[in-house]
């Protein structure tokens, strides 16, 4: 069988890992996949660059649209990220009739029901293993290896700055803008670090991850996205006293109404596996009904690790290039004609109306009738405590200190009569500073 | 496209997992395949159970072998398990040109050779996901998912029961025969629990990831097999405080000459997550040149979980009927024509060459001289030492002991220095029982 040809958009750290892996493991993936993958094309506007990676084994050119004008390349690797040009070159190759892989979560979570219907229109694949979570297959274990579930939930780290920051802040005791510029210093995180630290790249990939569970359209402008920025290491401290770990969580879940679809920083408790994934490692949690609770975890970015899923979809797509379409696995695990409309029968619910359970710490004055009038706004809203936590005016604002923190874990609650609650116990003349309020989720 | 139908040899526990997940999650899996999955024949001696289950939804017969005459049939479940009348159904199945789906570990890793060539020669698919870690998909991550890499190792907790066993020896401080007791009463282990605690379950899926890892045929009779029947509660604690878990592992790994593949007791650093895996859960770490340290977790029996991948196979199926084998995935993750002789360049280590790091217990003379003449005996089989945990004779033996126990944790050393080295420590008068030795891996 002749060799599928390859053509990469971007050669940096992700290309020069597909190359580099491809070339150290030919013969293996080549006994794998029954024919050649090779990669014979490369664009980067860096030619110097490119040429130093891949010598003469391919051709460079500057100009990603040589590439996909080639008549012989099979599949484009756009590498380039972003939503711009990646998106009209994605859209460019997918009409020259070819085959894509990517690992742009963003381009895919804004723009994906978009090229997937592009793709199938054409009868070409569009494969995204690398979009989330890395080297961990998660797309394959959701899309395939767990057809037979109604998926319950997904709870994932997947965003391995944050998770090395926070993993940081628990172990040595540091602030996060300490943290961050350790990570930033060590590469862990980007000199503008915003998508990472403020929770976007989560929710690029927890939407794709979504979209893939329970059957509807990539809808990340509906996503709640919260990220790190304002944890205090006190409420790490008080957490693992608690017995948990806060962790930033991609979350989406199918509940009565609808899908909650939302990324923020979770207390989860330290027995669960997830709880002690540390440092920039990457893991999710899968929720089926029928398989129950599965967890899925390896290294969530970084040159070959990323690699290795992008040419696991190359193997795939060396597979079934040719194949009828009914023999193709769809790009969002359902077949695109019974794709839900975005909106219907399972619509992304508002944050008011999703139910979680909270942690909350209030500063509050050290005084008689404090906890008492605090947990009787919370009972007339109809909010149940599970754990109350409070410390000795000494211990947290020094001898003689008359203020204290009140700490209170709470039992599931929809999130909009929390809110009111909160608004209510803030206005209290005794609680003396703004609320802490992380989500918990107890992931059994 | 028409239905694909299907006929189940055996309904008891997974099959009737398979037939209730298939009707609920029908519409849902539906979706996914693009095709009806339609159970319309089920074979059991027990036609009544058979009844019971499937009412007016599918014919029931005795004779699986109507089943297999069917010629409405497309794919064909066998759930019977063993080596016997499985292996000859399963033969007949594929002559008659069925697909066919297993839960069958003890079948394949013994004839799995045998039956995929004659599956390829009738242009037939063997799907066997629920044949190693129940509802964990980490057959398809390791044929599809991990493509790219070459494979280094995987070490698997993939026996429920003994997993269940240890965790109860080593949170309640019991010991084995205590717990056994306890586990059958709960169902967790079988009223025969030999191929459980023996190890040789856990071998059998081991078996079938290290075909699938490194490209060769399944080879059960190299395998070591060794169980937890004589593990004490003392090597537990005394693991528990040298900072180790003892867990059951099923290990396959390339090595300069060949592969390992062996089942034992081994000690695991307490902080990996795969020593924190606990009860009848299961989970496998693969090792990945490309992607490093991955790992999969979930339920790895029961009925509804083990369904979840005998249906996933179904799907697989449904979509890749009447596709060209080159379409297909195959069954040992290389194409058979590139699947190594049995011994041929990678051949399966005898233990003798295995290379691993050693846990020994000693009950020696509380007297002076003696962890020197034990060092001095390791030090000149080049054995070298990790860590010592000697403790009080009067801790060990009660007041006034003159015994006590001697621990030593080894650094990597070829398994055959080791035997000559403990046969010469246990000939020490002053070593006065047989020496405890447990293999322990560090898997980072």
């Amino acid at each position: 069988m002749k060799p599928i040809q390859v053509g990469l958009l971007g050669i940096g750290t992700v290309g020069s890992g597909v190359f580099g892996v491809l070339q150290r493991n030919h013969d293996e993936i080549r006994r794998r996949a029954g024919r050649e993958i090779a990669i014979t094309m490369v664009a980067d506007l860096d030619e110097t660059r490119a040429h130093a990676v891949v010598g003469e084994q391919a051709k460079v050119v500057k100009d990603a649209r040589d590439v996909i004008a080639n008549p012989d390349i099979d599949v484009v690797v756009e590498l380039i990220g972003g939503y711009g040009i990646a998106k009209a070159l994605v859209l460019e190759a997918i009409a020259a009739g070819k085959h894509v892989v990517t690992a742009n979560k963003a381009l895919l979570a804004v723009h994906g029901s978009e090229i997937f219907k592009a793709a199938a229109e054409k009868g070409v694949m569009v494969a995204y293993e690398a979009a989330v979570a890395g080297g961990i297959p998660i797309i394959k274990a959701l899309r395939e290896g767990l057809t037979a579930n109604q998926i319950q939930w997904i709870a994932g780290i997947i965003n391995g700055t944050t998770n090395f920051i926070l993993s940081e802040m628990r172990d040595k005791g540091l602030d996060f803008d300490v943290v961050l510029k350790e990570a930033q210093r060590l590469g862990y995180a980007e000199a503008d670090p915003t998508f990472d630290i403020e929770g976007v790249d989560a929710a690029h990939k927890a939407t794709l991850m979504s979209a893939i569970a329970f059957g509807v359209p990539v809808q990340f402008d509906k996503a709640y996205v919260e990220g790190i920025t304002k944890l205090s290491s006190v409420d790490i401290k008080y957490a693992e006293q608690l017995g948990y770990r806060i962790k930033l969580l991609g979350i989406t879940k199918r509940a009565e109404k609808g899908i909650e679809l939302r990324v923020h920083p979770s207390l989860v408790p330290a027995k669960r596996l997830i709880a002690n994934v540390e440092g920039a490692m990457n893991a999710v949690v899968v929720h089926g009904d029928a398989v129950g609770t599965t967890l899925y975890y390896g290294k969530g970015a970084g040159s070959e690790p990323t690699a290795s899923a992008v040419i696991a979809d190359l193997v795939d797509i060396a597979r079934l290039d040719g194949a009828d379409a009914s023999h193709r696995v769809p790009p969002l695990a359902f077949q695109s004609s019974t794709l839900r409309e975005a909106g219907q029968d399972l619509p992304v619910l508002p944050m008011a109306e999703v139910v979680t359970s909270y942690y909350l710490r209030m500063r509050v004055a050290d005084e008689a009738g404090v906890l008492a009038k605090v947990t009787g706004i919370l009972a007339n809203a109809g909010i149940s405590i599970d754990a109350v936590l409070q410390r000795e005016a000494d211990e947290v604002g020094g001898e003689g200190s008359t203020q204290t923190d009140l700490i209170i874990l709470t039992h599931d609650t929809r999130e909009g009569d929390m809110d009111k609650a909160l608004t209510e116990i803030q206005g209290l003349p005794t609680v003396l500073a703004p609320i802490t309020r992380i989500r918990k989720e107890e992931l059994n």
